[in-house]
């Protein structure tokens, strides 16, 4: 058995039972050399096998791989939620040549759930969630999206909104959503989730357009209903209130 | 301190380590009265108030005052997550009026992360998430963000997709897909996450438009790049495979 196991934005208290009970349940643990950093701290006698970053296709052969061929079960760790620009979509189009393998993909808690947490209730309505990055989605499409989710008045989550080369993105993205949305539209950003340095900042559309996001970060823009009360970010749900 | 703590879906496996602690951290906790005995079964040693369906401002406000009076711990139970159709909404636009409360929201796997683990890989990309009940929402507004999902090719996750009194939304919102999406864009149906009566089926979009969806039903269409292999519901995540 492989299980593909969200663990969420870092944190131990994020684990839910059913992720521990996988790590339980299996021999050896591969993944990103950050999140196995943290998962060897709380399961110190497990086996190993860590990664850089940009190897997930790599990570996703070698399990297979070693599943097949030493009938073992091995968990592959995905941050947040596998299924969520995680690993269950590369593990599932590589296990095609795998028929024999059973994949189980245990659910973890993502950016745009621990996000929403720390800004209060910003996605409390209909939302679109949007990766500004460019490396596996064409930036025609990216924007295409940005535009769509405006026109319907989504709430927007965006997920990798920067990093130290690619600077531009989000910009463009505010000049898009400035087009459709208020310049008075709430806009959050969260850093670091539940990591050291753990951050957030509720401002508005329009003071975020020269904001140059980086690296794990998660910014919410609101619908036209969204508005900031005492430090929280709220989209009404629809309720007289 | 109120808590208002995400669940899940309700098998106590999908419950983070952190929910756990602030269950433990309540005097009381109040909450749909499904979810409440679900708790209460882990739980016993608390004290708890069950409330019907809909009676979601009533809770909210129990808990505001009950926090204000006694000045305890109160958990409020969202099934899900608090900020996706759950209750941190409500009782932050309620809380206004509560300045001196502290309200931490405590994060928890919703239906999109469940239901997608269970389909395969169905939200690797960009994706939107839609409620079809019109109770809280207005359908031309519902009917907006459906034509501007599939304009931004997202993959569509539906809440709340039918009810016994709501049998023709689905069928309408298949309509607006169908004009947009193609006929055999993949479609998945996950009903009863978690509890008894767990059950999902893969399918089409041009066989899903005559299916009448129930409550507790989570329904997801792919975009353009979806398939199905295997039993399998894929959205490709964009790695050269």
């Amino acid at each position: 058995m492989i299980y593909v196991i969200g663990i969420g934005p870092g944190g131990i208290k994020y684990f839910t039972a059913e992720a521990v009970e996988a790590i339980h349940d299996c021999e050896f643990i591969a993944g990103y050399e950050k999140y196995i950093k943290l998962v060897q701290k709380y399961f110190p006698d497990k086996k190993f096998m860590s990664y850089s970053m940009r190897q997930e296709l790599e990570r996703c052969k070698d399990v297979l791989n070693i599943a097949l061929d030493q009938k073992i079960n091995i968990g592959l760790i995905s941050g947040g939620d596998p299924d969520i620009y995680g690993m269950a979509s590369p593990i599932l189009e590589l296990a095609k040549n795998f028929k024999e393998l059973e994949i189980k993909i245990i659910p973890g808690l993502t950016a745009a759930n621990t996000a929403a947490a720390i800004l209060g209730a910003p996605l409390s309505n209909d939302f679109a969630v949007i990766s500004l990055s460019d490396l596996l989605t064409s930036w025609d499409v990216i924007e295409k999206r940005i535009k769509a989710a405006c026109e319907g008045d989504f709430v927007i989550c965006f997920y990798n909104p920067g990093s130290n080369t690619r600077r531009e993105n989000f910009k463009r993205a505010c000049e898009i959503m400035l087009i459709h949305k208020n310049k008075n539209t709430p806009a959050g950003i969260v850093k670091n989730i539940s990591r050291e340095g753990q951050e957030f900042k509720i401002t508005t559309l329009d003071e975020i357009k020269n904001y140059e996001p980086k690296m794990n970060e998660t910014i919410i823009i609101g619908n036209s209903f969204s508005y900031i009360h005492d430090d929280k970010f709220i989209t009404p749900r629809g309720y007289k209130i």
